[in-house]
């Protein structure tokens, strides 16, 4: 953010720099019952902790790690004391169950006065999630810092809150994992949903069938031994793991293993493109059946948690179409086309899970009356396709509206509900649908990028899963998210690091003022669009200006918030002049911009967006003192203002602004 | 850096955007001999690469990392491409020794032309130098990438350039350990001094002495599997691993676990403290000399490197003047006192090693005549101490005038010399000078803040070591260090990272602009005046306003050479307007800074200096306006602008400004 729109953005939320003795409402996800109290209990060195009834390992693990956050929070040299009067008193009735379910009691309550904290919890789990709210709610008095008096009753909406990170088009070493999965435990999200294969690349460790990564991987993949340390890790924050080997397509790398086990050809190497492949393990051979009874057999032994999902998305081969022994096949098995065929090889599948003592998930494509009830379908398709398998009695997770690589702001997210009250469902199918999964598909994300792309918006999101369904005030949750997201980053994650360090490294030094002051009001076009101008495939160097900057950055909202306030009172100063300095920020830019551009290649294709900024910025400034002083503009002003936009509107340099729509709105509303 | 301090230095260091197809030296450190030639090589996906000579794995390594790095600075789709008619060919005459020796070739050539680039190079080691030189030439030609054409003769002024990081202190993270060896490599240092106990830590396992790690680490310790790893990933890059084990001082938790090895007393746990503490192993028992034996006899099979470093300063026990048995074993032995009794100590130690060859490596105090010639002394104080070694035969390193805890600019640390031409040694003691080591002692550093502290001045350090005695223009080598200071945050390193996510966490938004103008010319106070100012111990939480901020930013220079533009020509708007518009900013920061020091508590004590700023500014317009203007101020007006100076030269807050001098030199130009 530069200067400008920090002093919009703070004119906008902070009232006036005041200190308040009493509770701010920054947690995120919102608890379901919240009751403010008088005083706060300050925060000192002096600070302890007392468990009673139940003694955990991963509680202690828990209150350890609580205490190097307030340490942190509050540069306070708190250890961890314990005594018979503690600060904080934890008390939880079970350690929970050893494989954490889907039905973990998740639910705390948190009560704090002027001298103490009390913290209940069925589970370890539920003292987890109590913890991170904790934590939230330390806030500073001006001169201390404290946690503030309230009455917290809390449990999740949905028991089902999870986060897909695709590892297969491009491998994320297990740090970026981690600090995912930590952030994930910060905003109450309970499932990483952890994508191991894909056209792209094998990326775990099979000690069965050890040419699946030497031959599908890169060498890039996870050992058995960093697999089971991401489980405790993930288990250790509350967090289930749920593995997904996409079958039977999406499986290029598998075959270029074990070709033998192809529909038809042998892939000649790893798929570097992206898109729907047309290579599909062989549903009609026995050796297929034998091969994955021995492959899950052994992955069973990594991944406890009772759902193991085997994708089953897009399964394109063409020779379950045209070749005769496969024809045949079917034939013999009244199997009328290839999704007859994929259900059929689903329901082989799913005797060697339920021998496993796994439940099935898989994408949309699975649902068919011939599978039994206790599969979980998670739709990318939509509502429509989630409720319909509800209404046949299946459970689902919704997942469409929370893809990330369709680069949509956090707002947008927020309003997607898996089960709105709504819906045309009966209350016994309602409870069908289990929650959600946040979806972080790998085409156009790499180590460095991938933070930025999964958060702070994932947060959002976590707050539709757990929060009641009445909490939709967006600007609301953008307030929190700066918080939250402010916060993510001091627990690790490089999300709001990374435009600054790969705009630095773009231009070559650390001059990047101008450059930066561009970049946050420019964001990323969608997987899609950026697919279309530029051809991605894996072996493309993610490291341009749409690399650098962030979907959603924090501008969007500020200005569409400040353009809000202008139109609904155009005679108050306060907002029109927010907003002019932002517009003026935009022209004095651009030449410090243009200039850095000419002597960066891989700034260069952005000289476009850079050349147009100027122009928008005027008009915004001029429909500013049109509006403002109740003045008419001359004729054609508007239609040459709106030419300027609708032409920064065409697709260039992959990125694209993010003020067009509120510049618009405002453009409409001068007079002529 | 804020908008209006860059563009200070965009003036000061651009020439005004136009691109020259010719040679722009960045390189760091230069090299020692460069000739610039004409035209380019244009860097294109069919970059390829060909090795003659020797096969070395180590080199293909060197080789496959320079390609992802080509790949990062190019956005293309380099792959390892190897042909009969590469663009790259690389001959190395011989791998290079098993274990990296002091006196290793490092030397180089490197030829380009617009069509081919030849490396040659008598070791791998030397390969890895120019494989570097080669990352550091390339540069933009406008709209591509480029290599220019240079002749390059190069080779090392000094054989031990290293970087002392002291874990002992705080405890850094192995990957903390790796990202500052790939910035050393990109910096041609070539020792990696690795402090490895101290009184707050013992942090290598000892499997013969396990209590050592389970005693007196807090849990924080180096696995010897992570050691040998660390050696493996430091030879890989070209650099040598010195372990330092302290004694017989600096060794309170050697002494937690093995009280009975102490001189007097046990100590009662891991000192917290800092400063010199009085317990020191026991001289005068030979339980001592088993023990150390069988340590380092363990040690040196993790541990290939020819030199052993036994620490040796400031040891201070009581005892040794105090102790019948202690006195009594002196008499027996003529040791007439404390330091002869740990010459005694160091000759015993020294046959240790010697068995086990090793050579022995101590701080000054181990200086004594009764060791032999193959010693190397590592001077903590000074130059005097140094040549005062070498007069009587010794090897040495210089570290002081390199210690980074002292918050001095790099300019500084850059001009001091290991062997100054001028110094009054003969040719053969001069060679017994062996070079340097920046050393980065730990009390008031973290994993989160060492980056910061260590980069970039090292850089400029790692010049001085590697480059002529000659290359000594201070301007210039900051025009380069902002180049290389963002490629080795490209490469991991968080210095430049580091402060803006502190000071988000600080004040808890993204919104902190105003704070980075402030910030941007505020620095730490050295380490002494800190600990006088808030008595650090190892406990001491590092995230205040003065862990956030950095040493030397780049302001402090951008200042200096505008101060010195404008008063040597004050007639001249350029300048002027630069510095008019820095200390404008200053002023425009300071409300908003001041209201979220107010309500953030580790920003509270920094409010003086916000207070001071707009003062100091103000001053400086003025000034300004004065000298250029060719003004007299009124009378009384430059003693108030002295002694405004003054006041915010006082302690205060654990910072200091960074332009004080600057302004100093402004204020005294003013006539009245």
């Amino acid at each position: 953010m530069n200067k400008h729109l920090c002093r919009a953005i703070t004119l906008a939320f902070v009232s006036g720099g005041t200190i308040v003795a009493q509770f701010t409402n920054i947690l995120m996800p919102q608890p379901e019952h919240l009751a403010a109290g008088t005083g706060q209990l300050t925060l000192s060195s002096s600070f302890s902790i007392g468990t009673t009834k139940t003694a955990d390992p991963r509680l202690d693990a828990a209150i350890r790690e609580a205490i190097l956050q307030l340490r942190r929070k509050t540069a306070l040299e708190i250890v961890l004391k314990t005594n018979s009067a503690p600060t904080l008193t934890i008390a939880v009735d079970s350690p929970g169950q050893v494989i954490q379910s889907v039905d973990e009691n998740e639910s705390y309550s948190l009560t704090s006065t002027a001298t103490h904290i009390d913290l209940k919890a069925p589970t370890a789990v539920g003292a987890m999630r109590g913890l991170q709210t904790l934590l939230q709610l330390v806030q500073s008095s001006g001169s201390d810092y404290v946690i503030p008096a309230v009455t917290i009753q809390d449990s999740p909406r949905f028991p089902w809150r999870g986060l897909m990170i695709d590892c297969g088009r491009h491998f994320e070493p297990i740090p970026v994992l981690k600090r995912n999965i930590d952030a994930m435990a910060a905003v109450k999200l309970n499932v990483f949903h952890w994508h191991l294969t894909e056209d792209q690349g094998f990326r775990i460790e099979s000690k069965v069938f050890p040419k699946l990564t030497a031959l599908g991987s890169d060498g890039l993949f996870y050992t058995q031994a960093e697999a089971r340390d991401l489980v405790a890790y993930a288990r250790a924050r509350g967090i289930r793991v749920v593995p997904e080997f996409e079958m039977p397509g999406h499986s290029t790398a598998w075959l270029v293993a074990y070709p033998e086990l192809s529909s038809a050809r042998a892939p000649s190497g790893i798929r570097r493109e992206f898109g729907v492949s047309d290579f599909a393990l062989d549903p009609t051979r026995e050796e297929t059946y034998t091969f994955i009874d021995r492959f899950l057999t052994e992955m069973v032994t990594l991944f406890p948690d009772p759902y193991l999902h085997i994708g089953g998305d897009e399964t394109v081969s063409p020779e379950w179409k045209s070749d005769p022994r496969i024809l045949a096949f079917m034939q013999a098995h009244q199997l009328k086309d290839p999704d007859a065929l994929q259900a059929y090889f689903n329901q082989r599948v799913l005797k060697i899970l339920t021998r496993l003592h796994r439940h099935m998930i898989g994408w949309d494509e699975i649902l068919n009356p011939a599978l039994p009830k206790d599969i979980i379908i998670q739709s990318w398709r939509g509502q429509a396709s989630l409720d319909k398998g509800a209404q046949q009695g299946y459970q689902g997770l919704l997942s469409a509206g929370y893809y990330l690589d369709g680069m949509q702001p956090a707002g947008k997210h927020y309003l997607v509900d898996p089960s709105p009250s709504a819906a045309a469902l009966t209350p016994d199918q309602r409870k069908l649908i289990l929650g959600g999964e946040v979806a972080m598909w790998a085409e156009q994300v790499n180590e460095q990028t991938i933070d930025s792309r999964v958060w702070p918006r994932t947060a959002a999101i976590a707050e539709r899963f757990w929060s009641p369904e009445t909490v939709t005030d967006v600007d609301d949750m953008y307030r929190r998210l700066d918080k939250v997201s402010v916060e993510l980053e001091a627990n690790g994650l490089n999300h709001l690091n990374h435009e600054g360090a790969s705009l630095r490294e773009l231009a070559g030094t650390e001059n990047i003022d101008a450059l930066q002051t561009f970049a946050s009001v420019i964001e990323p076009v969608s997987f899609g669009e950026r697919y279309q101008q530029q051809k991605t495939s894996q072996l493309t160097v993610l490291d341009r200006f749409v690399d650098a900057v962030r979907p959603d950055p924090p501008s969007k909202h500020a200005v569409d918030l400040l353009m809000r306030g202008f139109l609904a009172k155009p005679s108050d100063a306060a907002d029109r002049q927010a907003l002019a300095t932002i517009f003026q920020s935009m022209i004095d830019c651009t030449p410090e911009v243009r200039r850095q551009m000419a002597i960066s290649p891989r700034l260069a294709d952005a000289q476009t967006r850079a050349q147009q900024l100027p122009t928008l910025a005027k008009a915004g400034l001029q429909a500013l003192t049109f509006i403002g002083s109740n003045q008419k503009a001359s004729a054609g002003w508007k239609s040459s203002a709106l030419a300027a936009i609708a032409d920064a509107k065409k697709p260039s340099a992959i990125v694209r602004f993010t003020f067009l729509d509120s510049l618009t709105e405002l453009v409409n509303r001068v007079s002529e």
